[in-house]
């Protein structure tokens, strides 16, 4: 009765969702695991009973103990994978990005919608945040009139040594740009990046950076991305209506008042910000596959991210707007 | 591998600990139900795949298909269930009150005593509320000195009309007396009641009530209940240090701005607000009952709330503080 | 044009006032000084052109230079200069205390009845802060229903050493009690006091105090008084309606985010949390005093305050309810 | 000693300047005034005792009863009356905007630079609003780091019918900007204008907008202007910095609880939320000119506004960025 799920990559985050499928989420038991280093995902799969160590992700899912795929290896090996589950008719989840390149994008397209329906569903998680999907409801429901722009800012308090230019926008940004998509409902038809004085925190990375876009309605959304801010993981964003506003509350439980000041603490990195909507996610996601339908965020919604943020590298070193380019979509994404 | 859970009682609450226990949480299964209706007990068991409908309470705990027992039946009724829990050796999780007389909660208390470790978990679940945890990791950290006051006020929209003055005491007040001695980690000494103007919307029903404890150590606790307050369930905790407060966060995601305001949502009822905290608070139940640990309120805990309480109407008929006189506590709850 | 405003005592508070008189608020001149220390009256007239040092207050207040006076001295001797300006039939500013005793209180009383119209104003500037007006607007305006309870926090950093615990009642909680009565526009009619554990910060103080007030309509009001609290000068306040609350808010300007948290400014004192209604009481007293009209805070006021505190420290001897009695209110005072 | 004040110009910004001078502030006097309107000016004067009406705006500068000059007339016709009364040798506040065209401010700096020391002040309150002051505070303090960037949101609830889409930039931006320009203690270099979807409550007009500006040292600014968003009068302001941030918090006294929201009310219109910088300006104006001193913005101040708004309107007929370029700044700007 319980979906037994198959775990491709089995690094840091694949170990999270492994952790988070057994003791936290209702449905779900993990039956097979693969790594492209064999040795972690023998060492991975010696820690459960009941879970397989395959030598590829392609033998994983062919093996019929197993329902469904979870993909969390490395971004360039997303397409082999997720075509592979496709073909063999299994709900697959794939963590962002789900494609590295344009190309590989439409790859997973075309298999799907060779298929016939959806199977896919892409780890844009902040769409399971409690507080994203209340402003959402909050448009949604008419609250604050049509929505004509979206300030969003992506403050990380630092960022490892290996963070480059490219990955403000396609790492950090692409976050708030799927946000945007999902919270407008509709496609980013250009992109434009402005470049502040650079924080002397970074090294020689240029951050942080304003990000614009132009929604195909016409609203406009600019992003902050801040990655070395120091003083905690701040996400902030605030839709600005005909009539009213929505914005996302501090997400604090308590406030101490001590030594002349009153305080919240702000998180300290993804982990504690988005850990619910992580679980959320996960969990939606395993009932799909039970129920035998996919939602959430599509293959279309993982493929558009990566037209959107190439055209922001384009835009980055044009230091003008560049046009996002999608093909039309087909039928089986709505 | 799964804790095999029977669950005694299946009314609302009962049924929604089934909902959340089989489609929220990880590591259980329901396999066995009961309810003084039995009609209502086989409805329940033919929802569900593989759970077998018990005549009483007492077969269910006997069944060898049952590792733990969930008690949600009438409130009389849980010392019959958790003691033959404790005498079947299995361990137990009681809605509250744990007990509705202090001879209950001693007797409760006296076989988990003569078992000899603890086996019983009472679901006061404001101790798993991530806000009520920071408040208390706050107070222990010293962050604000030694606390000396607790301002808490337990505010409900309404309630229904056979709620009755001892109510506001034994149901509502009971989870900020809990609350308090988890905090102070301290005993209740005394309470007092008094009495506002009366609410007209509660009809013949003293609404609210201001109620003070004095903690063993002299720290003084005022709650509020308004229980037919109309905006909505509003939960607020203040605790007063030596150098500082520490205070419950409105518990809003998002503020919208329109027509003249910023507002925030108030919860409309427990439910909503401690949604997360019934969750973390099983499935911590769960997660024990595996590794064979018991934690969180004991019955101790129960039993202590059960006299307070007992207190605070003695307290509300006299008008001056009524002392609170507990047994002496077993070593077995530390 | 301007008012000439005679000062009768200038030690701390004195000063300010004609600080503030000369340099921020408009219609006045201040011209005549008075203090029971000579040397310091000429030394503060002597800094300011066209003030004259005058032997004693009784001098100050029949100099035909004085339109209307404003005592500062040491609170028992204020009964003698308000009778006094009284019986000169000018307008009369009395810092608070009005009365260091119920029988000063009533002298005042008798000695502006026999006038036949208010002359005097008291000093409790609370009622002119913007943040408690725009609570009474709320409870008037019937927002949140009929008020019910009034939950109220007086915190200091820190007092000096000569501060006792009667201060705590007589000079501290006598402005929740004042700024009680005028928001639920009602006498008190009991006091009890609660003394929690004594903050190791204080010495021998008793502090921090729970001070419970019933007003005559059966409205309870709950006063924390916590004089030495280190983190800031901490003003809450919430009333408790039949179908809402109104709370006082934080009153920083700004929220700073940095190292783990967003915080915000706590006032450091009383200047600089009541220091616009300090000018707004002033004003409002010059503007009443050039229209010939006494409004604010009146004797009856100054009075009942003195009554309640009394009340307040047999009750604190007591531990049990104490009776206020107040003389029947004459018509001058609506 | 009061500064005796002509004021040229008496619409409505003029009286609410005299009343606010008489009725409000310490240590000046209105003694003149004069208008287009004769008939207007005669009015005004005969509401006041000793105030005169002059028939020209010169004449009144250069009367012996006028120590100091506020205009508040029509836009155009500020360089007239700032210079004669520089030339004059007198102190003068001059409403926003100080010039209408570069010409004109230039002319006015000539005028001061001519007299040798600074006469005179420009409307900027926001200079003198407490939020402000505190976020520049924060700043210069060091508590954030290097400021980078700067995102500020001006929303009107409406705007009269005759108001252009040119006013966005010219009248509501322009204080933007100039806070800009205070906070970072730096010009404006480079302006663009980007503009999302219309709002369908503004008609004809292309609201809102959004503006960028580039600072001297890399700073980037972004403004939203939303002049008909219905729901109220909000400021925001957020400076970015290399560890922290500071923003303007809400400005509510209150929070009321019904109906299902906690709200805080958001001021109607800029006199509401403005009021205490135009008091607290006005009186540092009085006081500089009695201290024989000028200080807040200056000549140099309002001539980069109108630069900077001049390259506002350019940039917005271009879509890109457009250069500002402003002459030497002469030594008596500091």
């Amino acid at each position: 009765m319980a979906l037994r799920i198959g775990v491709i990559g089995v690094g840091m985050i694949g170990q999270d969702h492994i952790r988070r499928l057994t003791t936290v989420l209702a449905g779900s038991t993990v039956t097979a695991v693969s790594d492209t280093d064999a040795a972690r995902a023998r060492e991975v799969a010696a820690r459960f009973a009941g879970v397989e160590a395959f030598a590829t992700g392609e033998e994983l899912i062919a093996s019929p103990a197993v329902d469904a795929v979870l993909v969390c290896s490395w971004g360039p090996s997303h397409r082999q994978y997720v075509t592979a589950a496709i073909r063999a008719g299994k709900f697959v989840f794939c963590e962002k990005p789900l494609a590295t390149t344009e190309r590989d994008g439409l790859a997973i397209i075309d298999a799907e919608v060779a298929h016939g329906s959806r199977l896919v569903q892409v780890g844009f998680m902040r769409r399971y945040d409690p507080a994203y999907r209340a402003m959402k409801a909050s448009i949604d429901g008419g609250e604050i009139g049509a929505p004509l722009m979206f300030h969003s800012c992506h403050r990380n308090a630092s960022v490892p040594s290996h963070y480059t230019a490219d990955m403000a926008i396609v790492d950090t940004a692409v976050h708030d740009i799927d946000v945007a998509r999902w919270l407008f409902a509709e496609e980013v038809s250009e992109v434009m990046v402005v470049t502040p004085k650079k924080s002397a925190r970074g090294g020689l990375l240029q951050d942080p950076l304003l990000i614009l876009l132009r929604m195909a309605g016409g609203a406009i959304v600019d992003v902050e991305t801040s990655v070395n801010i120091d003083f905690g993981y701040d996400i902030r964003g605030e839709i600005v209506g005909e009539t009213g506003t929505v914005a996302l509350a501090e997400s604090a439980t308590v406030l101490v008042k001590r030594g002349g000041t009153v305080a919240a603490r702000v998180p300290e990195d993804w982990r504690e910000r988005f850990s619910r909507a992580y679980d959320v996610e996960l969990q939606d996601w395993v009932d799909g596959c039970l129920a035998g339908t996919a939602s959430g965020p599509s293959s279309w919604d993982g493929y558009a991210a990566t037209v959107v943020t190439d055209a922001g590298l384009a835009a980055a070193a044009s230091a003008a707007w560049a046009k996002v380019n999608l093909r039309d979509k087909p039928s089986i994404y709505g």
